[in-house]
């Protein structure tokens, strides 16, 4: 199992993702504003795992309180959701995690003569919860996305959705894996996603090092791959889900949704049911991170643009619904038309929930 | 007007395309050989560049050669000749460039009482005036393109076809510099163009120089721009065009013409008429180069991806004529049907030519 992030004595410990693949670093962050930082800085990434992230973040910040009333604790909770909320913007995940830390923590704090110490043991309970249903949503994935990939051939994916995009397994990453635990002979095309290069530093290396054939290329060539017929199936994942189906992921995977249409190749959205917003009507509606331009016009601290340039870095991009074959999230395979499947499962899982 | 190359007295001095944005520095080649590794090392890039440096790298050798005989400059020509022609496989214009120099070599080696001092200075005109005709094309092109052009908004463009892949002005950015120049209010977004990033460093680089707006994006972001409507047109160049209209040029165009065809987005290639090769039926029998995994896999020096992942690295790809919206030549701007437009053109320069 890859460790992209862990609770353990000494604090919550990352795999630091800015130095992979060549370097194999560990940081621990001690506080919640270093779990922040963290976040912000892309030590760690990926929609659900910054989500445990955060609530692992919270469940630090309480646990290194030195609050001695629950109305000052109450205080450095909402102050803690607020510094882990203003991280990043679009993955819903986070503002997912954080809620649902701040709940359990609101519901803990009325229980009649529980002890500060009590809570804090209890919310890092919850964020464990978390992190392990996490892995448990990936694996489950991983069983319902398997049946779509091609038996033999090579699936395309953008950015990582993979291991370490959550606690483990990975969503989009995960289904792949599942496929092939599961006997299917599939090889990888990664592209390696500007300006992280999130594709060819951190895909490639989670899926050599489960021994699945990963070739690695330019963002833009995967259109010209698809015209001679080399890709099978698309599968990426996801880091916001409006309530129509359209999906917010890593910024280029519209252009690899519109390349797969023209060329009549299923294009797979991997999430778990965390990255559904129902609150969000359309992509339109999507918040979209823009970034430093530096990543863009710098390369291992070499200037590669000329002063003076305009520079774009949107973070993410929005693929209407319309170009997303089906999404497969833990509960099961949702298909368009999207807001009466969302619904019907949603459903489904509130029977499931009752009986 | 920016020096990509030039005839001097010391050789061919080269603008070192390699060391742009932030360096300006000169290299000259003093034998055929060097003129070769020029190319082949993308010192000097650029479909129409390509050519004429080849041109005058037979001019160089020709004129540094110890040959007392015809017969043995004879030989040497077609040495050098072989040894320039397999530098880089796909632009045409580089044999289209080598033919017409032996064409001229011979027919002056075969006029009686020639000397070889005489055969040496007229291949050198020959080259002078390929560059000095490569420029007028540019210009009209400019002239001939820049109707297709917005009065106003932002146009897109792929890699670098501009006057550092020409002798000066360009084929797609100089059809740009016309549209400015009577009057357009047009700023450019330049994708960056992996792995080379000749978008990043060369176009942004030299339409800056020329005081035109410009922004640069990583190559998977200009398909969510378009969907926003913030690209009016797409004009890029072309390295080798076949008989059939289809466009070999730079990895990457091809999907940028498909996104540009699901936004309803004018797709323009603009090349000279050195780059139909009507020998070539369609695309699919244009050698596209593949250059070394290592333009992939390194960035300024240090390693991004994994050891073990595979790498792809085509130079180019084919954009079928379906995308093209027009062709824009020094002799007029060709439309689809293209095999029926290139050959009315053709007849007409045929037709001038004679009277």
């Amino acid at each position: 199992m890859i460790p992209t992030l862990e609770w353990t004595k000494e604090g919550v410990r990352f795999l630091d993702q800015t130095k992979l693949p060549l370097e194999e670093i560990y940081v621990t962050a001690t506080s919640y504003d270093d779990v922040a930082t963290i976040i912000r800085d892309m030590i760690v990434r990926g929609a659900p795992a910054i989500g445990v992230s955060a609530a692992m973040g919270i469940a630090l910040g309480v646990d290194r309180s030195k609050a001695t009333s629950i109305d000052d604790l109450s205080k450095e909770v909402e102050k803690m959701s607020d510094v882990l909320a203003k991280t990043r913007p679009t993955a819903v995940n986070l503002f997912w995690a954080i809620e649902r830390m701040r709940a359990k923590y609101y519901a803990l704090a009325s229980m009649e003569g529980i002890t500060i110490p009590q809570i804090k043991q209890k919310l890092i309970d919850e964020a464990q919860r978390m992190y392990d249903e996490d892995i448990q949503a990936c694996k489950d994935m991983g069983a319902f996305g398997a049946e779509l990939l091609p038996k033999e051939g090579t699936v395309l994916t953008h950015c990582n959705a993979g291991a370490l995009a959550t606690c483990g397994y990975g969503t989009a990453l995960g289904v792949i894996r599942a496929a092939v635990e599961r006997g299917a002979k599939i090889d990888v095309l990664a592209d390696e996603t500007r300006p992280y290069l999130q594709g060819a530093r951190l895909t490639a290396w989670e899926l050599l090092h489960d021994g699945i054939k990963t070739t690695v290329l330019c963002d833009n060539m995967s259109g010209s791959l698809m015209r001679q017929g080399r890709i099978k199936a698309v599968i990426v994942g996801a880091d916001r889900i409006a309530a129509n189906g359209d999906v917010a992921n890593k910024i280029g995977t519209y252009s690899v949704a519109v390349l797969a249409k023209e060329h009549g190749i299923p294009f797979y959205v991997a999430a778990p049911w965390s990255t559904i917003d129902v609150a969000t009507a359309t992509g339109d509606d999507i918040p979209i991170e823009q970034r430093d331009a530096r990543e863009v016009t710098h390369s291992n601290g070499k200037q590669m643009t000329p002063n003076g340039c305009g520079i774009e870095n949107p973070a993410f991009d929005v693929t209407p619904a319309k170009y997303v074959t089906a999404i497969v999230t833990e509960k099961g395979v949702l298909r368009a038309p999207y807001a009466e499947s969302m619904r019907t499962m949603m459903d489904e899982i509130a029977e499931t929930a009752k009986a």
